[in-house]
């Protein structure tokens, strides 16, 4: 770990006048407490300030400006990709404290929250007016809406639902220099000036700091139908899933698991799943009764003619929860098979998936590391699960030669390096490789317009090299 | 009209060179046909190139950029703020001949286009596949696909399907400078550096030309069921339009008609509505015949609570197409009122609509001008129609005024000036008052960022003053 320096004494006395003496905290815990994310990643901050509103943080913001000193913000740190670890010193500001729901308005479809809302606590709120927040990352009853906004977080209903950007109407913001900008509007249309509010969505906390976000709600589907099957062979289970969408089925949850992500849930949850089933689908329609009913049929039909092994079919909201607990499972259990579990998440089209699944035993066989595969197969977004021991170099280096592997495949079938959970520190050697040098300068551009002295989450999303 | 200088005859020989000798036009008939676009705005270009590949795209930006001349991309100049409008000399660059689907892919639900494709067509070709791109400005049958991005255009089903930046996935894009990218993946989630793809769509043509567009395609809607209401009062129709949205009815299409475009289309189509009625909705709703029977069903109840005055439901696919004669022959039969019309196009949140509706008598009687107003308020986008005689200049004088005051109302509302027109050279006077000084010298940054020369269809959007 990197140990920062504290600031200076003086520096210190400032930020308590600016930010209110009980918001800073510097004591060594309070700086572990706040070093961390979702990844092993951690770095300590100098020091720890709470952030309580919008004038009190362009306060902070401005003065970074002017001191040069690093902020980077954090809601409850659950990303996947190091966005809110302190790269290189600096001050973490947490932001999970600003956790009021503005307005929920049901004429209109839309909620006001500040940006330390726990996602589930945005759609329980909402779920009074018959409403729900769409966008569902894992980490959904931990992660807040600020933190999603900034990693434009997906999750498992992106193929019916799509991801947050797709959700957000209007941002207030903290620019790194300390103003404050209003961006977007509370309309379905706007098309006024460039797109900075879709702009900052998934600029991961490098261009603003969210004070304030609008966004859509849906109403809840009246019905769900939720199916799981198991496949002989992770092509059948990629194939199927394709024939799905082929079929014009929209599912709101199309979740795939390989074998070993299985046998890591069977210990973990003492169940067991057919023992000759190398893959399975979560599968899940929403929507009027009657479509769910006809659409889960028109499911089943189709996995048949595909020979899967089995189809369970749930038939009450129990049922349901029992075959999703399955799922929610694989997480946790795949943490207990190595020390550590590197999480990539490539995405590539749809149709392509089958090539991408039977590539993971490739991967494994090339390079003698154990890899568990699940995701969003809906969407294409595969999470490729290194599973190994840090401490054991050698094997440490053959996970990242197989992740650059990985990584490659994606993109030689049209996709991407990362579906949702965004380059941060963890990925940026690659992102110029996906995007081309023309492309990433632009980006470098864009971050020096927005902050100019480099002061807000630095040393994220690209390699930058000394000026 | 501007009537800008030819080019000298060493630069007319570079461009014969450069972009081919057939593709370069300077006579004052071709310069003419690219010097418009839907609005009265008139300006002519020095000369006409034909586009007709990425690389000759190219390799006229790199000349463009080095020699200081302006390009300006069109192209069916459909728009309605002046954003193709070659605004002060240099060359119009004409895209609609590069019109090619270079496939559709229904297991990705994707299709990849020329820009010079026009929206209906592409719809036209997914049929075959039971699949539409569900963007759809009242100009489809006209309007290119890049031309739609470019302006993000709307269009009647926003409110169930969203604008065109929902619907777009990747983008090859010559830049200002001739350098070409590849932006965004043909995937469903991509968090891979900023959004620069996203950015591109709704830019006015001003950050980059798009040679490639990859766009997401959609199960067209086994049915559909369409309304014709006649409502008592502005408000009446308002208020059943913002209870449909209330009771959780998303419908495909939700369109107000006020009672001048009414008589409008009275007279230009040779029909009587009822003559008590003040205004009048188009809906449709669309989806699995279940649904769309259900919602129907509840959408009529709703109205007849509502107090409408008589409700059409189309018994059939003919009948539902006399509906649609009757919105679709709006704005031809507005045009026959009056020498101008000057189509504004606010949008404010969805419950505010009967509060906007209310509003335009109100201008109307201030301000002494014929105003009529019809538009897509499922998603709360007003088209408000000030029809006037140009060559009045006191007129013309008072029509700007009311815009300036309907614009304040749209922001006091919590809405926006332009929920799918865009800004073009139109309203670029307003913008800075809707986004603030901070907003507008960030997007500079970004115009500069991408076009450091300003060669690229410079004088839109903002007012730019000499540096």
């Amino acid at each position: 770990m990197c140990v920062g320096m504290p600031l200076d004494n003086k520096q210190l006395q400032d930020l308590r006048r600016i930010a209110g003496r009980d918001n800073v905290r510097d004591s060594i815990e309070e700086r572990l407490l706040h070093a961390y994310d979702g990844t092993r990643e951690e770095r300590l901050p100098d020091a720890v300030v709470r952030g309580v509103s919008t004038e009190q943080i362009a306060a902070i913001m401005r003065w970074a400006n002017e001191t040069r000193i690093s902020i980077y913000p954090r809601g409850a740190a659950t990303g996947l990709s190091g966005g809110s670890v302190p790269a290189e010193g600096g001050i973490a500001l947490a932001l999970a404290g600003m956790n009021r729901i503005v307005e929920i308005d049901p004429g209109n479809l839309t909620a006001v929250t500040e940006p330390g809302v726990v996602n589930a606590d945005l759609s329980r709120a909402a779920s009074g007016y018959g409403l729900f927040f769409p966008p569902d990352p894992a980490s959904m009853t931990v992660a807040t809406i600020g933190g999603n906004v900034a990693e434009n977080a997906g999750g498992l209903r992106g193929a019916k639902y799509g991801v947050t950007r797709d959700w957000i109407l209007a941002l207030e913001v903290v620019l790194p220099t300390g103003d404050v900008i209003q961006t977007g509007a509370r309309t379905m249309k706007n098309v006024v000036g460039y797109d900075i509010m879709h702009l900052l969505v998934g600029s991961e906390g490098t261009l603003g700091i969210f004070t304030k976000i609008t966004a859509r709600l849906h109403p809840i589907p009246p019905a769900r139908r939720t199916l799981l099957a198991f496949c002989r062979t992770a092509r059948d289970a990629a194939q199927a899933a394709k024939e799905i969408i082929a079929a014009k089925i929209v599912p709101a949850v199309l979740e795939y698991m390989d074998r070993v992500t299985m046998i890591a849930i069977e210990n973990y949850t003492k169940t067991a799943f057919p023992s000759e089933a190398e893959a399975a689908l979560l599968i899940e329609v929403d929507g009027p009764e009657q479509t769910v009913a006809d659409e889960a049929r028109r499911i089943e039909e189709l996995l048949t003619r595909q020979s899967v092994i089995s189809t369970e079919v749930a038939g009450s909201e129990e049922a349901a929860e029992r075959l999703w607990d399955a799922r929610r499972a694989a997480a946790p259990a795949l943490t207990t098979i190595a020390p550590l579990r590197i999480s990539e998440d490539v995405c590539v089209p749809r149709a392509d998936l089958p090539e991408m699944c039977e590539y993971i035993p490739v991967l494994r066989g090339e390079f003698g590391i154990e890899i568990a595969a699940f995701g969003h197969v809906g969407d294409g977004n595969l999470h490729v699960n290194m599973l190994i021991d840090p401490h054991d170099q050698p094997q440490a280096d053959r996970a990242h030669a197989a992740i650059e592997k990985l990584f490659d495949k994606a993109i030689a079938l049209g996709g991407t390096i990362s579906g949702e959970h965004g380059i941060g520190t963890q990925k940026a050697w690659y992102v110029e490789r996906q995007l081309g040098p023309v492309q990433v300068e632009l980006m470098k551009s864009i971050k020096r317009a927005f902050d100019p002295n480099n002061v807000l989450n630095p040393h994220k999303m690209f390699l930058w090299r000394p000026e």
